[in-house]
């Protein structure tokens, strides 16, 4: 096996169900009805078997933004210019992007990597150059990466993960920009799950139904050129993936190898981590799923990783800033879970 | 008009429209697809019109739970016993408590108001005795209160206010503990929007489905019993309310009159916002929702006040902690549009 294959193959760390199962029965100690705080009960339990700690903590949060353009925007499948990749990353760097803002409120590091923009960028705060090629080729006739350039993506993932380690980060939080991705996203969907395109096929970030339904005839065409070649997620990835999307996969992976609880952002990122689950199916256990996104296809997708969100409401705009919207919301989960008093700390009559 | 009747009538304080409309041009120009950030976006706008703002900010917050006991107990509608009034009042002030650990977490100021334990509590941090009498009267046979202590119930919630305006306060958050006080706000709801009590009757803090049974045949006897008095807003919350869910009804209302928004919590402050709104319609657009309830009834009254939640994760513990939970987006809602750059700011293209 090649170092790569053995990486993939590696195994997912074992969840503690002794940290969980106390985390349950703490949980029925505290001073309210049994289930009364809902999906903020469960989070706690599930943080406490990944963080093999019956109190969980969520301090240390790191945020990647993984961007790249893509060959496929040639095709006019997007509303917005090729140019924004390169212009929301000096963004990010310089503060004015919804990830900057909430990144900076919710105390949490955030990087950015750059996989593969058009063209080279100057050098940007916070942002770091890793481009492997100008942009994905377009996927509509070739595959839109070779099989290294993809390995090399996803390994951009796996050793940024390999740094949080060292880093003692808690949850992560990745996030993806590039004009064009929901396209190669969608499609990625639709040869995984055997969708056709006009099933999942959304406005990404502004598409009109003319604009939509262009879209979806593309990335069919493009799935009915490349079919004999689509016989498994890695292959899937290279033909009609994008450098960010593989590089997310990549440290979604790697962050259930090396036990780094995820927290996923909406469409994007979750067709990610449904190619990291067809990949590892064990890798699912270290994901948290954030929101449910508006883009159409992302019901089904959690649908595929019987995900179930936290939060609806109509958020689509990717960068990870579905999750770091909900970052929050874990954190009292934990709180709550921490420091609430027992029953019988508080002196506190039980149900009757 | 007596002073209360002239109180009542006072007009809501208008919403500033030019601010509303200056912080929707601002939405348009952020870097971002136009709409992607769903209700972050609305909320942002919603409170800029209240706090005539175009860049509102909610850094100052005020939690008040309401606490009371209820008569109605006497009759078996609730899973747990009535000691647990005052027993949870002790833990809200010694900090043991959901929305203890919440409004601290969330940096808000937490008050609790004691509007009539059945027996006097000793002195306690954080906890004003305003205690009306020692709980309500069991309202399957009379009224729960007379008219005199309705009053003086919804006035204290509304001196309460006043005591706000002076702090300077920026957002509102109203909560409620009592004992049997989902069967006091299911009568009130059946009442106001005619629904049989079949309809309405949830599980409050843990009925089974033999103790929802019994629970919605007391307030459907009840509400037989009490039909002819049932004909104003005023008159449903005397004969079937609570001390606690009059004062919330005075607050949310005082609240609209002098300019506070409000973000309600879940059923029985839904119960609350809906007897205000009959009291005076205007208030309503002074009320953010946060969440949907899992308690049964919560969904038809959030229809009959038009009101979208913001989050919906099976939360049914009522003091507050549902918009306690939600209040970090809020402030998320604010940060992003007041701190994100502008498509010209950042130089980034705009939809082609």
């Amino acid at each position: 096996m090649t170092d790569f294959e053995t990486w993939l193959s590696t195994a997912v760390k074992a969840i503690d169900s002794k940290a969980q199962q106390a985390a349950i029965a703490r949980q029925q100690q505290l001073t309210k009805p049994a289930g009364s705080l809902g999906q903020l009960e469960t989070i706690a339990i599930q943080l406490a078997g990944l963080q093999a700690n019956e109190r969980p903590t969520i301090d240390n949060v790191q945020i990647t933004v993984f961007a790249a353009d893509h060959g496929i925007v040639a095709e006019g499948v997007s509303a917005f210019p090729q140019s924004v990749t390169a212009e929301m990353i000096r963004n990010f760097s310089s503060g004015g992007a919804a990830i900057s803002v909430l990144a900076k409120e919710n105390n949490a590091q955030l990087s950015v990597i750059n996989v593969g923009t058009v063209s080279q960028l100057e050098a940007l705060n916070n942002v770091e150059d890793a481009r492997i090629s100008a942009g994905t080729l377009s996927f509509l006739k070739q595959a839109a990466m070779s099989e290294q350039q993809c390995q090399q993506a996803m390994s951009i993932g796996q050793k940024h993960i390999d740094q949080l380690v060292n880093a003692k980060t808690q949850l992560f939080i990745g996030g993806e920009m590039g004009i064009g991705n929901t396209s190669s996203a969608t499609a990625i969907a639709c040869a995984l799950l055997n969708r056709n395109a006009l099933q999942l096929t959304g406005a990404g970030t502004g598409l009109d139904s003319q604009g939509i339904d262009k879209k979806a005839q593309i990335i069919q065409q493009a799935l009915d050129t490349h079919q004999g070649q689509l016989d498994s997620p890695l292959r899937i990835l290279q033909f009609v993936g994008g450098f960010e999307i593989a590089s997310l996969t990549g440290a979604y992976l790697h962050c259930a190898q090396v036990g780094i609880p995820v927290l996923i952002d909406g469409f994007i990122s979750s067709v990610a981590a449904l190619v990291a689950q067809r990949i590892n199916p064990d890798s699912r256990s270290w994901f948290l799923f954030s929101h449910r996104s508006a883009e159409l296809g992302h019901q089904q997708i959690l649908a595929a990783l019987e995900a179930e969100t936290i939060l609806d409401i109509g958020m689509r705009l990717g960068e990870a800033s579905g999750a770091a919207v909900v970052l929050p919301l874990i954190r009292l989960s934990c709180s709550l879970h921490n420091n609430m008093a027992t029953f019988s700390d508080a002196a506190v009559s039980t149900q009757s």
